[in-house]
């Protein structure tokens, strides 16, 4: 895809070599201050400008009045001046040939104000600058370092570097969810909240992050979408090489109502949306929860069919998924007659050598190894669902790296599902580390399944 | 209900005065080791007399060759002794007039030995003892201390006091439940895991449940039943009094054969099973996740009718909780005059004074404060589904203490929907533990509150 020259210069928004912050602030509770203060203690490589026409020093850099006083080049600025103040300084950074701007600064569209807006979009669009924005709550790119979100890591975690990309019309909504991916420990290559989306909107985006080496998965929450054609078309020119999973809010006819009041964007009914999300191949998710659920099994590799082979030490979870997997039309794994007669020898007499493999209550890591192994090698099995319940009084740590490693193989997607408090978090959080999607139940695991076992087979009809 | 001797003989199970450990152990890593230790560490009052005709003491308790050999009054036992000995012990605690017994030891008819079964249970019946089990992981009564379940506290947490009994066919799924609602902070009156039900079984202890003054809503999870119309019978006595909610395992063709390979039970068809819990008014979850979602909001005082008012901090979850209410055929409730003059002069001049209600990004818990007091005053609002998004920069942990101090007025059912990481779980721990009901999401909390609304109007039918 040849990207516009705006598309291009978000290259600025994601990696710049340096940073200007206009309306950078020393007082703490700013949202001026905080931002300087993410570049700072993130650790960003880059120069950090603080621009405040009434400081000498912020956080220990020099400030300067205007990007104009900046002797240096400046790649790219975050705004979070007044609104009145947007306009002045939006032409300072055109004139400095500052490329990419994130426009925190709200009181727009989003207020009646489009006149301002449109005023706003066409100072970006004459110098050829990305606006992300306005009123919006930032970027992350973790990889770079790159942390405008004025909202600090104890309230709001940042995410571990990782392949999804997420972008979301919502602020609020965004960094909730970007808060929780944090903590159960999914990593992300960018999170963009587009706000308004005066200048680059979600079809700018989507193209930008097709192109994105470090992006693999894109995850999109919307409200409503200006331009529904261009948006299909650019989702069905990704979804044969990236996978999209999105979510609608403001499907149903009183959403959106209230995604009228919110955003202002009128949204579109729920068969529409739906319908053109089938037709261009994007993964819908219905709730919050699904989004990251259906996202992250991606990190596995593509299953080559249906026939899912299921690993538990918990007979009734085995039971539960099953169940969840014939409601999903997925197939239960024959296991093969080798599979079986290895499986025979190598467990003890009173496990039942079937699919689901109920592995026993008293299994410890190495059972699992076998079993794993076992299910690794047969030809009947495409996708691996283990099921650990760390509350068992043999089960040790080291499962959590027999799964990494065997994920690491790449042979087969292998997927976890660990239900329970603490303790079980805690290995979840490390095996979702390392890229091995957890679930909390057997149900969500299915759902996620299927979902990828869907898109493996639409991209196996394209080749 | 008239309870026969057995059933009633359950109190002895749940609140002893003294208890033997049958089968307890010096090694750290036995069973009846951990058994005993919990006890001991976890505060039980009564007496715990260890038995173990090999061990003169054990954990700081003397120890004794047998139940006979005791003086004193013994209520309940439990036993974790190899299988061939179950038979003489249980005789020595006939004799010696206990009254409840948790058979923690497995190898019976889930192995195939049906007849070993029937001849422990004909012992217990002679005795009229109330036996749990056998193959069962024990049983926990929070507020007096009992806790039989044989897997140390780091890896299986205990819940704290509450009013919701749960009981699992399942050892497994019901450890890893009790230990996801130990962690949230959600209470239990009672668990049970009654394993194969010899004696015990599911009806019997529905109807000690139904008349026990400490549980208010009851959470079953089945897979298989014995006797179904004494099932739905019981059900249907106890739901106008005492909500039921249950999981049905082994619904689909292949879970119920995975279900037979697991427990030996029968399964059922599906619809068999959501008909009968239809009629008997049981609350079917068809996912683990639903199972506490559904029953924890009943901590809450029943719903006058369907109408939801919505409060957030974020213009895009409002939205999303829309979908969802119409989704879930809830109304959205309409703001009389009075609530919406009242907000109009205490919230900021751009917070749109509709339902649902955005207090904006920038709200704190005052305002918080102002809505939630407005919402339970308007008597067209009959649920309240409070939003809070706890990443932005003006909330403040009060909030927290607003929605328990509004919630023990027992006004209205106050629902609560925080999603996010840490922070945000830390703010939902503290919720939770003082009754009110949290959710991740808005579709999940939509769901809890269409079945609560569904429960609350057939109960009104019945007066």
């Amino acid at each position: 895809m040849a990207l516009s020259k705006k598309v291009r210069n978000l290259d600025a928004v994601f990696h710049p070599g340096s940073i200007a912050v206009i309306g950078a602030s020393r007082e703490p509770n700013k949202i001026g201050h905080v931002i300087v203060k993410n570049f700072v203690d993130g650790g960003f490589s880059g120069k950090v400008y603080p621009i405040n026409p009434n400081a000498e020093e912020i956080l220990g850099l020099r400030a300067y009045k205007s990007v104009l006083a900046i002797k240096e080049k400046v790649d790219s600025a975050v705004i979070a001046v007044p609104e009145a103040a947007v306009a002045g300084v939006l032409e300072e950074c055109g004139k400095k040939g500052v490329k990419g701007i994130v426009l925190i600064t709200g009181g727009f569209s989003e207020v009646g104000k489009s006149d301002e807006e449109k005023r706003i979009a066409a100072i970006a669009e004459k110098y050829g600058m990305a606006l992300i924005g306005p009123n919006c709550m930032g970027v992350l790119t973790p990889a770079s370092r790159v942390d405008s979100v004025f909202l600090p890591i104890y309230k709001l975690g940042r995410p571990r570097v990782g392949k999804i990309a997420f972008i979301s019309q919502s602020g609020a909504v965004g960094g909730c969810i970007v808060d929780l991916a944090a903590r159960a420990g999914i990593g992300m290559s960018k999170f963009v909240s587009y706000g308004n989306a005066a200048v680059i909107n979600e079809c700018d985006l989507l193209e930008y992050l097709a192109e994105d080496k470090d992006t693999e998965i894109i995850v999109v929450y919307l409200e409503g979408v200006k331009d529904g054609r261009r948006l299909l078309e650019a989702c069905r020119k990704i979804t044969p090489k990236k996978p999209i999973v999105a979510i609608k809010a403001g499907k149903s006819a009183q959403g959106a109502q209230a995604a009228l009041s919110h955003t202002g964007s009128l949204a579109g009914s729920a068969e529409a949306y739906s319908a053109a999300f089938r037709q261009s191949r994007v993964i819908e998710a219905e709730t919050l929860d699904e989004l990251f659920d259906f996202a992250k099994i991606f990190d596995q590799p593509l299953p080559a069919g249906s026939r899912v082979g299921i690993i538990t030490n918990g007979g009734g979870m085995g039971v539960l998924a099953t169940d969840s997997l014939e409601a999903e039309k997925l197939q239960l794994a024959t296991l093969s007659g080798g599979t079986k007669s290895l499986l025979r020898q190598s467990l003890p007499s009173y496990a039942n050598v079937r699919n689901p493999l109920d592995i026993i209550g008293d299994a410890d890591s190495h059972r699992y190894e076998i079993a794993l192994n076992a299910m690794l090698r047969d030809p009947g099995v495409d996708v691996i669902l283990l099921i650990i319940l760390f509350q068992t009084a043999a089960i040790d740590s080291g499962v959590v790296n027999i799964a990494i490693r065997a994920s690491d193989q790449r042979k087969k997607p292998i997927i976890a599902v660990c239900t329970g408090g603490e303790y079980t978090e805690m290995h979840k959080r490390i095996m979702e580390s390392y890229g091995v999607p957890t679930y909390s139940s057997p149900s969500s695991a299915m759902r996620a399944i299927a979902k990828f076992v869907e898109y493996a087979k639409g991209r196996e009809r394209k080749k």
